[in-house]
C-alpha cells in the first residue's frame, strides 16, 4: 500500500449536478473559430457562452481560417429559389411570426456552433406540430426547395446549417413532453425538447436520460436522434440504437411515419427507426421519440490513476469491465504528453502525482445503487491492480471537488490545445489494442515538428488523436493527411466516431464504408427523397447525392 | 419479519450452467404440434428433444391440426421451378455433397421446429463461405429462384422454412468464430455459429453472450440477428439493435455488404446493420456478425413473491429497478391461475407459500460481481416491500436447486397448459401499465368457457396471454380473435413481442405498424430485392409482397 495515496469516499451528491458541474465544452471544440470575433448563441448554456470569448481572445491562441466547404459543392441547380409567393404560403401555414425573415435571427441560423460554416438561407420556419412540418415539406417537395432540419445547432460537422439558400425548419417550437411511464421508465417527448430539460424532468421522476452531452443546454433530443449522439453515457448505457424504442418522422413528401412505439419488445416487420437514428435528417425529420430511461443511481466514486504504459491501460480496462462490471460508468485515459499540456496551459490544474513521471492515465469513474459496496468494489479493483502492476499509482476522489479536479485533468485537454498553439484534431474510432499504435506512428512520421497527443473514452474504442504545432503549417497537414484517414481505415476504424459527417466529412465516408455499402445508402435517399432537397450536400459524398 | 420465510445466500455457480439447467424450452411452445407422431431434429439440444416427446404422447393432450399457411396465399407465379441445370450450376460451386437433394434431409430442412408448418423444397444448398452464398443468390436471382435462408430452423412462426420449393439455403456451414478481443468483448463470427457454442467459447474467456434463449442449443447467431432474438437477459442487456456492432450480408443479387465493424462508436452515413435485424432474412442474408459480450459476473440470487395485486406487481418492478437498478436480471410475473395450472399439472413443482393464497407472483433474479452486497441490495429491497406491503410473501433461494425450482414455477406453465387441455397463445408487447386490463376483459368476454392466465416477462412489457379450455373450440377462437389483436393495437402494443411475423403474422403487421410505415418497408424490399426471391410470403402482408 506504499503507492497508494488515498482511499476517501466520495461524497454522495446528484450525479446530474455533479455532471453539470464538472463538465467542460471545450472537450467537443473540433477545431478552431474562423475569427477571434466569436459567436455567441443565446440558448447556449452558461459554460458554453462563458467558453467561447476565452478560446476567441486568449492570447496566443492559433486561428486558421476554415472558409465555408460551400466552395467545394455547387449549389444544385435542380432547386428552386425561394419567392414570395413561397412565403405566403408558409404565412398562411404558420402564421407571420414563425416565418422569419430578419436579417440577425437568420445570421445566427446559418451559422454552426463554432463558427466554421455559413449558409445564406433567406428564411426560417418555426412549425409547432408534426402536421406543421409535414404541410411545409410537402409543399418544398413539389416546389423542389431544398431544407435544412435544426434543432440546437451544436453540430460539429456543419450538419445543422445551410450550405447556401436552404430552407431553415427549426424544430424549438416542438417541444411538449408527451408521457413519462414511471414503471417501464419510457419517456415520450418532441424533437425540440432541450436535453438539460428532459434531464431535469427526469431528475424529479427518479431517472436519468441515458446519454449525457457537454451541450445538453442547447441541443435538442431531435437532433440527438438524428446524429446518433454518444456522449458520457455510451460506455454504460449503450448507444440510442438501444435506447431509442420509437420516433415519429416526417418524410421529404410530408408523409408522416408514426413509429412512435414505446415497448421493449417489438418485432413487426423492418426496424425503420433505425434508419433515421444517425442519418442527419437527410432521411426525413424526426418530430417525436420515445426513449428508454435509466433509474437514477445514488453513489458515484471516481479514481485517477497511472499506468507504466498503454498495454497496462488496456489489461485496466479489462479488469474493470470484469470486477466492476454493472457500475462502471466511464473509462478515460490520456498520456503523458496531454496530461503535460494540461499542466503547463490550465491554471488550477494540479498533478495527483506531482513527484514521479508516469507514461499514462486513466479516469475510472463508477455510478451504482449502493455506495459502500460501490466504494469497495472500486478499492478492491485499485488495490489488485496495484499488486499486479496494472498500475503505478492511484487516487480515489474524496468529494466532489476532487472528483472534478480529476475529470478537469481529461477535459481539459482540449482547452489546453487550443492555448498552447496550432492543434490538428482527429476523432476516430480504433479498436482498443492498436488504438495507440496510431499516435505511435504519427510521433515518428512528424519528428519534432509537433506535438502528438492520445486521449479519449478507451471504454468506448473513441480516440481523440491532437496533433499540437508552434501555428499552422500546410507541410504537417500533409504529413497528417490522408495518412489519418488511411490508417483509420486500414485498421478497420470510423473517422467519424460520434459526430457524424454532415457537409465536413461527406466524402470521407468511403474511408468507413465500402462502396457498396454507400451505393445502397444513396438508394435509400433516392427512395425516400428522391429530390434530395433534405439537408443536401450532407453525409453521402457529392459524387452520389448530387 | 413475520412473513418472512427464508433469506439465504444463493450458492454462487456459473450463471451459464445455471442457466443451462433451468430454462425449460416449453415455455416457447406457441401452439400444439401438428400430429402425436413427433418430430425431432437431431441437432435440437438434449432438454428440447426430452421435451417434444412428453408433449407429443401425453395422455390428455389435446392436438390442434393447423395445416400450413401455404393454403392461404399463392405460389409467385413469377418463380422458376428448379431444373437440372440449375442442379448442375450449384453442384460446380459447391461440390456435390453440399447440394442436397436426399428426401430424409429435405424432409426435416422442410418443417419447422413445432411441426406445424411444412414446404416442399427438393434442394438443400450448404454453401461454406460468404462467396459461396453470394454466387447462389447471384445465380438464383437472375433465374428468378426463390430461396428460404435457415439457421437452426427454431423459429415459431414459420419464418425459416420454405412455404412451396423454395431453395433451402443452410448456414450451418459457415460456422467460425474469426476473433475475439478480450479488451473490448467484441466477437465476430460467421452466422451458423451455434449460440451454445459461443457461450461455452465465450465462459472461458470470461464473457457471455448478451442474449440466451430456450433453443440456445440449435439455434444459430446468424438467424438470432436476422430475428431479432428477445430472450432472457433482454431486461438486461437490450436488444441486438444495441449489442450487434457489425454484420455481413449478402443481398438478393449476389452483391456482399461488408459492415462488419468492431467499434462501438461510428456515425459514418446510414446505420444499415439495422435493416437486416429482423427482417427475417427478407433483405439479406446475414454471413457474419460482429457483437458486443458483456464480461460474465460471479453472483446470483433469486428471490419469488406473492403480491395481492397486479398494482402491487408494477410498483415492486419499479421499486425493483431503482433499488437493484444495475444487478436486475430477470422480473417475471405469474398469476394465481397460472401458478395454479403449474401446481395441479407439474409433477415435483410446489407452493412456496402452501398456507396462503395471493393473487400474483414475482420471481426477481439478480446477477452482479460482489455476491454479499448484491444479495444485501436484494435483502433490503423485498424487507422494504414487505413493510410498504407492495409484496405478501417471499423466499429467497438458498441453493441453485431451490433457484431452479422457483424458475421452475414460471417456465413450466407452458408445459402445464399442455397437459391441461386446449390452449390459445398470444404472446403481446403491452404497456406495463394495462397489460393485465387484457387478461381482466377477457375473462369478462369468456366467462366460463376457457380458463384465461396471464404471465410474462414484466420487466419487458411482455405478456403472454394464454387461454386454457377442455377442447378446441371455433366459438371460443371468434371470442378471442380479433378482438385480442385488436386490443393490442388500439393499446399501442405489438402482435409480436419477439418471435417476428414470418409466414404466420405477416398479414398482421397493420395491427402493430400504420400503413405509411409498411409501405416503405415495401418499397425497401423492393429496392434490395426486386424480384423477391428471399423468403418470399413471409414478414410483409401478401397484398403488398406479391
Amino acid at each position: 500500500m506504499v503507492n497508494w495515496r488515498a482511499a476517501h469516499r466520495l461524497i454522495t451528491h446528484s450525479s446530474n449536478r455533479f455532471f453539470h458541474h464538472r463538465r467542460n465544452p471545450s472537450s467537443n471544440i473540433s477545431s478552431l473559430l474562423c475569427s477571434a470575433s466569436v459567436f455567441r448563441r443565446s440558448s447556449l448554456d452558461e459554460n458554453v457562452r462563458e467558453l467561447l470569448p476565452n478560446v476567441g481572445i486568449q492570447r496566443g491562441v492559433q486561428h486558421k481560417c476554415y472558409g465555408s466547404l460551400a466552395g467545394l459543392v455547387q449549389r444544385n441547380p435542380a432547386f428552386s429559389t425561394l419567392n414570395n409567393e413561397d412565403i405566403r404560403y408558409f404565412e398562411g401555414i404558420l402564421g407571420d411570426k414563425n416565418v422569419i425573415q430578419d436579417e440577425e435571427k437568420l445570421i445566427a441560423a446559418n451559422t454552426d456552433w463554432l463558427h466554421k460554416y455559413k449558409g445564406s438561407s433567406k428564411l426560417l420556419l418555426q412549425p409547432r406540430s408534426t402536421q406543421e412540418v409535414s404541410q411545409i415539406l410537402k409543399y418544398c417537395n413539389s416546389r423542389c426547395l431544398a431544407v435544412v432540419p435544426q434543432g440546437g445547432n451544436t453540430g460539429l460537422v456543419g450538419g445543422s446549417v445551410p450550405v447556401f439558400d436552404e430552407v431553415i425548419i427549426s424544430l424549438s417550437s416542438i417541444n411538449n413532453i408527451i408521457s413519462f411511464d414511471k414503471v417501464s421508465g419510457i419517456l415520450v417527448c418532441e424533437a425540440g425538447c432541450i436535453l438539460e430539460n428532459l434531464t431535469t424532468f427526469l431528475d424529479n421522476e427518479g431517472f436519468i436520460m441515458p446519454l449525457d452531452l457537454g451541450a445538453k443546454g442547447s441541443c435538442q433530443i431531435g437532433g440527438n436522434v438524428s446524429t446518433n449522439a454518444g456522449g458520457l453515457r455510451l460506455l454504460r448505457y449503450g448507444s440510442l440504437h438501444g435506447n431509442i424504442l420509437g420516433i415519429e418522422a416526417v418524410l421529404a413528401d410530408g408523409t408522416v411515419l408514426n413509429m412512435l412505439k414505446t415497448l421493449r419488445k417489438d418485432n413487426t416487420g423492418y426496424d425503420l427507426k433505425h434508419l433515421f437514428i444517425g442519418s442527419e435528417g437527410s432521411l426525413g425529420i424526426v418530430t417525436k421519440v420515445s426513449i428508454l430511461t435509466p433509474p437514477k443511481l445514488s453513489s458515484m466514486n471516481v479514481a485517477f490513476l497511472a499506468c507504466k504504459d498503454y498495454a497496462s491501460c488496456q489489461k485496466l480496462l479489462q479488469e474493470a469491465k470484469r470486477k466492476l462490471g454493472e457500475i462502471l460508468s466511464a473509462f478515460e485515459f490520456l498520456d503523458s504528453q496531454s496530461m503535460n499540456l494540461v499542466l503547463n496551459h490550465l491554471e488550477g490544474t494540479r498533478n495527483p502525482f506531482p513527484t514521479s513521471i508516469h507514461n499514462f492515465y486513466v479516469l475510472i469513474e463508477t455510478t451504482g445503487s449502493d455506495e459502500s459496496s460501490d466504494q469497495q468494489k472500486l478499492e478492491s479493483l485499485l488495490l489488485r491492480s496495484l499488486e499486479n502492476e496494472l498500475i503505478s499509482d492511484g487516487v480515489l476522489a474524496q468529494d466532489i471537488n476532487q472528483a472534478s479536479s480529476f475529470w478537469r485533468l481529461r477535459e481539459g485537454i482540449s482547452e489546453a490545445l487550443t492555448r498552447a498553439g496550432a492543434v490538428y484534431k482527429y476523432d476516430l474510432s480504433i479498436p482498443v489494442e492498436m488504438m495507440y499504435n496510431l499516435i505511435e506512428e504519427m510521433r515518428v512520421r512528424l519528428g519534432d515538428a509537433a506535438t502528438v497527443l492520445g486521449f479519449g473514452h478507451l471504454g468506448d474504442g473513441n480516440l481523440h488523436l491532437n496533433i499540437s504545432a508552434p501555428q499552422y503549417d500546410d507541410k504537417i497537414l500533409a504529413q497528417i493527411e490522408p495518412f489519418v484517414y488511411e490508417w483509420t481505415s486500414k485498421h478497420n476504424g470510423s473517422v467519424s466516431a460520434e459526430h457524424g459527417l454532415g457537409l465536413m466529412k461527406a466524402n470521407e465516408i468511403f474511408y468507413s464504408k465500402t462502396r457498396e455499402t454507400v451505393q445502397v445508402m444513396a438508394s435509400i435517399k433516392n427512395l425516400l427523397d428522391p429530390h434530395h432537397i433534405l439537408n443536401p450536400y450532407k453525409v453521402l459524398p457529392h459524387s452520389l447525392s448530387s
